[in-house]
């Protein structure tokens, strides 16, 4: 038995290995200048940071994918820490739900739970452009206050820039977080494997569509907001009732069509995800067939998708619908061997295709 | 002998506290807008601080002064750890002797050292501006993954966002760091004491000079490089041979004079520095005279300063000067009693006058 499961092991590896290097060694970067896409999250944010942040600052802990960088302390039996970083530079600062400061908080705090760590602390950087108006900061670094203390996370260190007028747009933040990584946990894309359910934890696609309209002059009368919210109470909960779970991810920049692909090439399995299970909002739907864009490309902030043994996959979602934060939460689909490294979409109708991750930025600065 | 050491401590405290609570009550913001000089690390970037972000973030290990905050990861013995932030923003990028790249490695990992942590890992957060150059991001790139692995210190996880053309300078960083605590240190302004001495590890004002000079159509000629370096190691030098090192600071923003009145406020102490002994470059002193600056209010990016028991002075300084980032090292002056929250120079004439922190921002965006 024991080594029928190691050889498993070792094929599932030697897969990865060959998932990985083929990913690699397709990131060439031919762009000559930065472009908005590089930003997405989408397809060309992949192509920079393999072809040009993997190499460069290659180590154990940076594997380009994790929200996370998990570290151990100084040896064996200390406990281990994560580490993550975000910048925020949202446009409009505030928005219908939410702001520049709480969406930092929350979102910092969430790469810390998607890794299996409870956060710790935050720092927050701030880049300020000359002439802003001193109120709008009072109302945005009261948002970061309120914030940390509702998700019960400290900001315990900053620092604050100024560039000349015209330099910037108005105010960026970087949020910096730490947390104690919990024992015997192994949340990693690795162990993602064929039969794993698929689950999200509710609607999709309200964060960046509530940015977009509070950003654009359109004529789209809909109350959506921003879904922004601190998921690191969810996590604990998902943890306790299914402590099996492969792996978590918010999908934020690119969505959840995004985060799938990600999991499928990174993990060499597919995914497939039956559309008519993906909760989405009927105003999030109108709103999104008006503009022409798949709510599942749309950035969500308060949303995470579990990827978990079958065994454990109804005591996960109950314990999620349970909580506040995942009271949407559903089934939409499951981890199969193939076609190894996409993800299928199986239509209402009997028909499927190909979800693949964003391709350039329909929606520039949402996060 | 025990009780009058207790009674001269809580004497020490009393008057931190008083001094604290003056300098919170001072800080009334009267601007409505933001201003360069907020930016500074002067005057006006401490009164926004302690005006707005100490009261909104008030919490034990934010003080609004160090330059790290140290947390416990969970519960008693285990190992504390160092955690800070700092954006860079500097113009141009590059500028002699060193980039933005070098200068956010170096500069993150000193804010660890100086809080008297072991550097352990660092994040990259970049935000570039629609259009930049790959080039340029290449060159950046590779230099802060040439700094990180000059000091040993990794770059473990990143993040980058890209914003519309004429919204961002090109090109801003943000690096945080976590490092782990040395036991047994209690590096504090609240154990500086009268009669101290004050140390400073080499010339200042090399580094605000050199990207001023690399910025401004200047008619100086003058072979002026950034002192950007790591000091971890100098520090590690340091405390090994001072181990009750009262204080390490590293005088950045604002340069020497206001760090050393920062500490003579936060102390509640004064500082008395003999002017001639305050090592500057004779380049350097040259150009500050052309333009009206003092090379006391000029950033530094390799430099610190050391306050030490007056017992431990000479084995610190010598520890310094063997080391190749403190080989300029000297001892400028000493801790008084008083004047309180001032520093004193003292002039090579038998003169004295006070120094002040800086006021306004000569120097805008030098880190």
């Amino acid at each position: 038995m024991t080594s029928r499961v190691e050889s498993s092991l070792q094929t599932q590896l030697d897969r990865i290995d060959r998932v990985r290097t083929a990913r690699l060694a397709r990131a060439i970067l031919r762009d000559e200048h930065i472009t908005l896409s590089h930003g997405s999250g989408g397809k060309s944010t992949h192509t920079l940071i393999d072809a040009l942040m993997v190499p460069a600052f290659a180590n154990a802990a940076l594997d380009g994918f994790a929200d996370s960088a998990v570290l151990s302390t100084n040896g064996v039996g200390s406990p281990r820490f994560a580490f993550t970083t975000d910048s925020y530079v949202v446009s409009p600062l505030f928005f219908p739900g939410g702001d520049i400061g709480s969406l930092a908080i929350n979102g910092t705090i969430n790469d810390l739970a998607m890794s299996g760590a409870r956060p710790v602390c935050l720092s927050v950087g701030l880049i300020l452009e000359e002439g802003l108006e001193m109120d709008v900061l009072r109302r945005v670094i009261a948002s970061l206050a309120a914030a940390s203390a509702a998700a019960g996370v400290p900001v315990v260190t900053g620092d604050t820039k100024v560039v000349h007028r015209g330099k910037a747009d108005r105010l960026f933040i970087n949020t910096s977080g730490v947390g104690i990584m919990r024992d015997g946990l192994n949340l990693s894309v690795e162990s993602v494997r064929p039969g794993d359910v698929v689950i999200v934890s509710g609607d999709v696609g309200d964060h960046g569509l509530a940015v977009m309209l509070a950003r654009e002059a359109l004529e789209i009368e809909a109350d959506i907001r921003t879904d922004s919210a601190p998921l690191h109470e969810l996590v604990a909960a998902i943890l306790a009732a299914a402590p099996n779970t492969r792996l978590l991810k918010d999908p934020t920049r690119g969505g959840l069509a995004t985060t799938l692909n990600e999991i499928a090439r990174h993990a060499g399995v597919g995914i497939a995800v039956e559309e008519e299970k993906v909760p989405v909002k009927r105003e999030v739907r109108g709103a999104c067939e008006m503009l022409g864009i798949d709510p599942m490309h749309i950035a969500n902030e308060g949303k995470l998708v579990a990827i978990v043994s079958a065994e454990e996959a109804h005591a996960a979602v109950d314990a999620m619908r349970a909580h506040p934060a995942g009271v949407g939460s559903a089934i939409i689909g499951e981890v199969r061997s193939e076609p190894e490294g996409m993800v299928i979409l199986k239509t209402p109708i009997g028909g499927s295709r190909v979800l693949d991750m964003l391709v350039g930025d329909p929606l520039p600065r949402i996060c």
